[in-house]
């Protein structure tokens, strides 16, 4: 099942996505759930299947997507998890590199990601993203999967000259997080770890792996997440990205206005976002 | 004026601290503001002063403290923020070092801080608490302080072991971060820029220094945040530590269960809060 977050006539909506449309969960269940966090968190996940019979309500095209998870709780964002990034940023700490996204960073499917104006370094990174079904401290490893709702695609922008190495600045511009198209369920991908990963910018094949590359698995990374803070329903965790970022091409591969970025992961399906310019406020 | 959010009969209530007692604004003007990020975000910061006269309904004695905004959207800690904690920690890097803190991470005045049992090396860090009045997305330097709603004391609890160069797990326990007592408006500190700050470990001062060293003042902080992120009301920058963390101590020193732990700024108060250990779950 493939779950979606969407605005439609400027109201937030939730709801599955199937090839004949969208079927709205917001206008059946809106009054207990107000968004697909909460939808998740009431564990509703296996009852909205019985919806999956009936006719779709709107079109994709009706509708503008919203990041998957609209307003996550908590979004750990790991680095440097694959061998070939590694290199390329020459780490060397074994123990998982973790940063955080604020959720006004996120943009939705086909949604414009803003190159902010005071960089000409601004990056693609292609992400597994995890969103956790169920709440959790202090998760064994060997649990961890049964704490995932699904799995979505990320494209983590990244303004490179303002990363250090806190990474705070360089990942939180607004509308810098592609996060979409949907939360493909779990029961669909029982094995997120070999999942094959690829990141387009303007049609051309920029980054291309897979998630069984990932030094630290799925069930390592809940179980060292969950040992210091508390995961629930609706966190995100963005697992890393592979090689082949712009900032280490020779010569160095950025992106600007006009361009398209794309994320495709094997069972999810691929997020297209196009880069625009911010606007600066007038001074 | 001091303002404080606190738990009344298990309810979450926000009030004026007195020196003759609490004046609940929570039974006035619970309606209009759930709490108190929602009555900052409201500009009713003035208003509540025709309050000021009415005979307190709560002793302190009577409530238990909270975190003075209890979820605020964004908090953002500066690191290496005084010359002798940069030397410590052989800091070099120009720009401000910029980390993240959830807002489960945070205990209110006089509420057990938790040492997690993982870490031996669990650190204090007195720090001047920042919280955001008014919204504002490139804001600055010169208009930043009109964007600053009040002042507090903050412990930034560190596990060492665990912070590595971008902080996240070291910073994240729950209850690790002590916040409070108050929210003095800035009214009542037009220059936030000479403050003398101290740290007290078992009534031994740990630390101390005056915010005229901080290396980036606060008009730069917001500044460079507003930059990247947009800060809304109740939003909170933790603005740094002075040198003599336990770290860097020779021998170090590092807090235990027991332990009473404070931070003291002047025209704010005392920060008091003790240790606990940590209850591991059962597995």
């Amino acid at each position: 099942m493939k779950l979606i977050s969407y605005n439609y006539n400027e109201q937030e909506h939730y709801g599955i996505l199937t090839p004949e449309g969208i079927i709205d969960l917001s206008t059946r269940l809106g009054q207990q759930f107000c968004d697909l966090k909460s939808l998740i968190a009431g564990g509703a996940l296996k009852r909205i299947q019985c919806y999956l019979n009936e006719s779709p309500d709107f079109t994709e095209q009706e509708v503008k997507y919203l990041p998957v998870i609209t307003r996550p709780n908590k979004i750990l964002c790991v680095g440097m998890n694959y061998a070939d990034k590694r290199v390329e940023f020459n780490q060397t700490d074994p123990a998982p590199t973790l940063f955080v996204r604020f959720p006004d960073s996120q943009a939705g499917h086909k949604c414009p990601i803003i190159k902010p104006s005071i960089t000409n370094e601004f990056d693609y990174e292609g992400e597994l993203a995890v969103i956790i079904g169920k709440d959790g401290f202090h998760i064994k490893a060997e649990d961890a999967l049964s704490h995932v709702a699904g799995y979505s695609c990320y494209m983590d922008g990244s303004v490179r000259d303002w990363q250090h190495s806190w990474f705070t600045a360089g990942k939180n511009w607004p509308k810098t997080g592609g996060f979409g198209p949907c939360l493909t369920t779990s029961d669909e991908i029982p094995d997120p770890t070999n999942l094959t990963i690829s990141t387009y910018l303007n049609n051309n094949r920029v980054q291309h792996d897979n998630t069984s590359n990932l030094i630290h698995k799925i069930p390592e990374l809940i179980a060292y997440i969950s040992l210091f803070t508390e995961l629930s329903a609706g966190d995100v965790i963005i697992t890393g990205s592979p090689g082949g970022v712009g900032k280490k091409r020779v010569p160095p591969l950025f992106m600007k206005a006009g361009d398209c970025i794309e994320v495709e992961i094997e069972k999810i399906g691929r997020l297209t976002n196009f880069i625009t310019d911010e606007v600066t406020p007038t001074i």
